[in-house]
């Protein structure tokens, strides 16, 4: 990048945002739908879904990628991107994205916010406590585990097995020496001791459950199924055994709020939830979603990691919970991805190397085949990157001509909406024009193992599916406990189809190793881990947070 | 009481609120100095103190009481009475109160928010998330001891000794399985085991470093120099020697502005900050009751626990370090927490009794002479209660008139300002024509011992000060250390004017026993502490989150 390039921050400080009074009367929202966190933010009421009900959803575009490398690939500055586009081309568009975590904020440069001149902001408010959901969450978990404490020290009517509690405890931090703790130390007063831990707060339960509840009516549902721990016998206890369940829907009553914020190109954008990609569902709500579905003609979405994950699970799950139905998946490519899925090192891809971005293809052709085997129309974007070569960008177009592969290059980080109304012309003739016959990848009333089996071989090209004994032992289990219908949540790489991060490409003839399942009884899902999910983030050598500062006009200094 | 009488729920769920909007526009602020976090509440922007720096401040009145019953003597209640009844009587008056912790509010019924027709409003939302400050506190908090635990797991170039680790971490919960834990199992990638703890989130040395900063520059020059630990040689390790400070103030750089509320009568209050009344100092923060004092001509606050600790703290320690300079003082008393001091036992307060009465008047006038002794005008107000009998405050108010001490009766809980004229206009002359020559109880250039000293003689009435070994040596390392300067912030029961809860009424002939010592170095005081200080409370065996919930219109129920 040349040195007149300026940082996300810079862009997105010097930018005019609206008073969120202006997007809000655009929405055409009434004033009890609404109310506003700063100038900048709003919460919509979800009575704004009953008074919409009955009015036609807009066309719900996922955004989806290939394997990504380690830097990311731009699937939100695409998403956002697009829905600059849109709007351009006088689309009535809405963006639904996820809130991104506070704690890897202070460890890694990096937002979940987008970046260049596609970018929502407030950024720094995006990125620091925002309207406060994740606090909220924190605090709902942790009150859970409180009371479980509580109620094992004040003489454990439940039955409670303390070597069987479940229900770890949440921070949003990176903190690894929270990773394993003993609680409950200095004697009869302090509580009962027992081993335990903390996750970060996107990977508890609770931030899945309020991605995934329609209502204040389902939250409170699926909280109260929450299992917590087990009896010496197995028998599951849950959040409604503990009576916390009507506390815990009160303490995220507002929570269950979408967000409104803005593009850099005032584009309304609705920023709600943000569970984990692995070992939850990796997208934003369900309820900001249909709400952008009532708001927009056209709602432009992302999920988590690649195809392989996030839109498997956007497909399979989300879709489920929330009845959805969508109309296209944008599957995001860029130039350095493939390159490495060809075999290229992460510190040699800004050299131009077309034998290996052809071999790359592989991986793209898969997540392609992915999508078309769910039904669905679809359209890569070239997600441009400052190195990516003319030859280089030609080479992936003519390839996906010559595969029937419908391809448009964007442009987005560099130049706002204006780069991706090639991309956006194309998405609304690919609805309008491609065929589609949306189907799920598994039924839910077949086995935990079938279902399973269904998303190794068909999505990532397995040959098939080892379970471990414990394995084995819970699907029994969890059948035996009527969890069995539930759709499966995979816990698997990112980097790589397989279960391996290292077998880049598309790699064949593999086996998918299910290590241990974990039930998300309030979600809806069943946990498949394929490997050790690290849900407690650690700080690097030299946080980010070393670097920030705010000015004493309160001004966001070196966030990032 | 009468079954016609509403819960506190009932009557603010009832009341008529006014749009913030139309507060902000009442007390002239400009646009860009305040922000809405929902309708009806805004945080205010400490540019408002730049703009009026050169305004009159207004009337400071600080509302404390006799020592507390277990049940609390209703100060918050007389405060937000007195604002009301103070407007009533066309005098220009703000409130500022403390925001209540969430933590408590999940364990035993009741908040920091007033009560009956004396509240402020809306209710749900300050007991509940509010704007966020505490959770910004929390996150703050945690992040210091994140990159502490990192520090020490990369390395540790500061030779921390993990042995002698003095920041914790912090919950805003009732929670006591977190009061000892230990911290960093699991092996050498899990980071450095070691003994450490959970306090609630009000009791974290930041809250009270929030409290007492003037300005985004202060507060981060105070964060930087928190202690979290101490080297093998202890020597002191602060937040600075971890490049912490720039990113807790970011973090905390909205927590900082005060928020805007009204009470059941629509009179203006800021409530802001809320830091423990032991280990602490147990006021709202200095630059809500500085801004109060710039949009107000009266503005009325409140301080923990009774004028012994509370008061004390505010006049020594709030005072210096925000400048203030207050011009009245209202004592509170209750007819049952007299009749306490006299000897009743609590089951049997209901009952007339007006020899107990009479002698519990004791307790009263110590603290009269205390606050005559800090040079400050006072008034006595009454705060009625429904089984107080005629004769028992005809007693009261004769004895007071017989000492030559101002006294009045407050019917604020059942009448709202209404019932807080005669006192209001009581405060209003008293302020106008009452001898005033405010001095502190101690000048901060004597040792600590001689601060221990004055505050235990002149305003507990004790004998004298016995110190531990262990409190004399660490007197004098902080006092080597360059602490010595400090004020110092007592930690001592509630319940007596001695550091034992059981001696109630006027105890003669005892000393104050001080264990140990306690820097909080960027707060700016040091902490000398009498008995065992609970910093984590427990859960009661039926916590009061098993009554809340929420109606499907996101209506709070069960909450008081």
């Amino acid at each position: 990048m040349g040195q007149d390039v300026k940082s996300d921050i810079e862009i997105a400080q010097a930018s005019s945002m609206v008073k969120v009074k202006e997007l809000v009367s655009d929405l055409r929202l009434k004033e009890d739908e609404w109310e506003p966190y700063g100038h900048y933010k709003a919460k919509l009421s979800l009575s704004v879904m009953d008074r919409l009900k009955d009015e036609p959803d807009g066309k719900v575009i996922l955004v989806t990628a290939i394997n990504p490398t380690p830097a990311g690939e731009g699937k939100s500055t695409v998403t956002v991107g697009l829905g600059q586009a849109l709007n351009k081309i006088n689309k009535k568009t809405m963006i639904a994205l996820r809130e991104p975590s506070l704690g890897p904020t202070m460890g890694i440069k990096g937002g979940a916010a987008g970046g260049g001149y596609s970018q929502v902001v407030p950024m720094e408010d995006i990125n620091l406590h925002f309207t406060g959901d994740i606090h909220a969450i924190t605090t709902a978990h942790n009150a859970l585990a409180a009371m479980l404490d509580n109620h094992v020290h004040r003489g454990n009517e439940l039955n409670i097995d303390v070597r069987r509690v479940v229900w770890k405890r949440v921070l949003d931090m990176n903190d690894r020496a929270l990773r394993q703790v003993v609680v409950g130390l200095g004697g009869p007063l302090q509580g009962v001791p027992r081993e335990s831990g903390f996750d970060i707060t996107v990977a508890s339960e609770i931030m899945a459950i309020l991605c995934l509840a329609t209502s204040l009516k389902d939250l409170k549902e699926r909280l109260a199924k929450i299992v917590v721990a087990y009896t010496e016998k197995d028998e599951p206890v849950t959040a409604k055994d503990l009576k916390a369940e009507g506390a815990l829907t009160l303490l995220l009553k507002d929570a269950m709020k979408p967000n409104l914020v803005q593009t850099l190109e005032n584009t309304p954008a609705l920023i709600h939830g943000g569970p984990f990609a692995n070992i939850a569902h990796g997208c934003n709500s369900v309820i900001a979603t249909k709400m952008a579905s009532k708001l927009g003609d056209y709602v432009v979405t992302e999920a988590g990691f690649g195809a392989d994950l996030g839109a498997e699970k956007f497909l399979d799950i989300k879709t489920r919970a929330g009845d959805i139905d969508p109309s296209l998946v944008v599957i995001v490519a860029t130039i350095r991805a493939l390159k490495m899925h060809g075999g290229v090192p992460k510190d040699n891809l800004k050299e131009e190397n077309v034998e290996a971005l052809k071999k790359g293809l592989a991986n793209l052709k898969k997540h392609v085949e992915t999508i078309r085997s769910f039904g669905l129309p679809h359209v890569v974007a070239i997600n441009r990157f400052i190195h990516d070569t003319d030859t280089e960008i030609d080479t992936l177009k003519s390839w996906c001509e010559e595969q029937g592969i419908n391809v448009e290059l964007a442009d987005v980080w560099a130049k706002g909406g204006e780069g991706g109304i090639a991309l956006a012309e194309r998405v609304v003739k690919e609805i309008d024009e491609g065929e589609k016959n949306f189907t799920h990848m598994y039924e839910l009333n077949t086995s935990i193992e079938e279902k399973v089996e269904s998303i190794a071989k068909k999505v990532y090209g397995a040959k098939g599916v080892e379970f471990s004994p414990q394995a084995r032992k819970q699907m029994k289990i969890y059948e035996d406990n009527g969890w069995g219908k539930y759709p499966v949540c995979m816990a698997k790489t990112q980097y790589s189809l397989s279960d391996d991060p290292k077998k880049l490409g598309r790699p064949e003839d593999f086996v998918i190793s299910v290590r241990e399942l974990k039930p998300s009884v309030g979600a809806g899902f069943i946990v498949a881990l394929t490997g050790n999910v690290m849900t407690m983030p650690g700080l690097p050598k030299e946080p980010a947070a070393v670097k920030m500062d705010v000015d004493e006009s309160g001004k966001a200094l070196g966030l990032f």
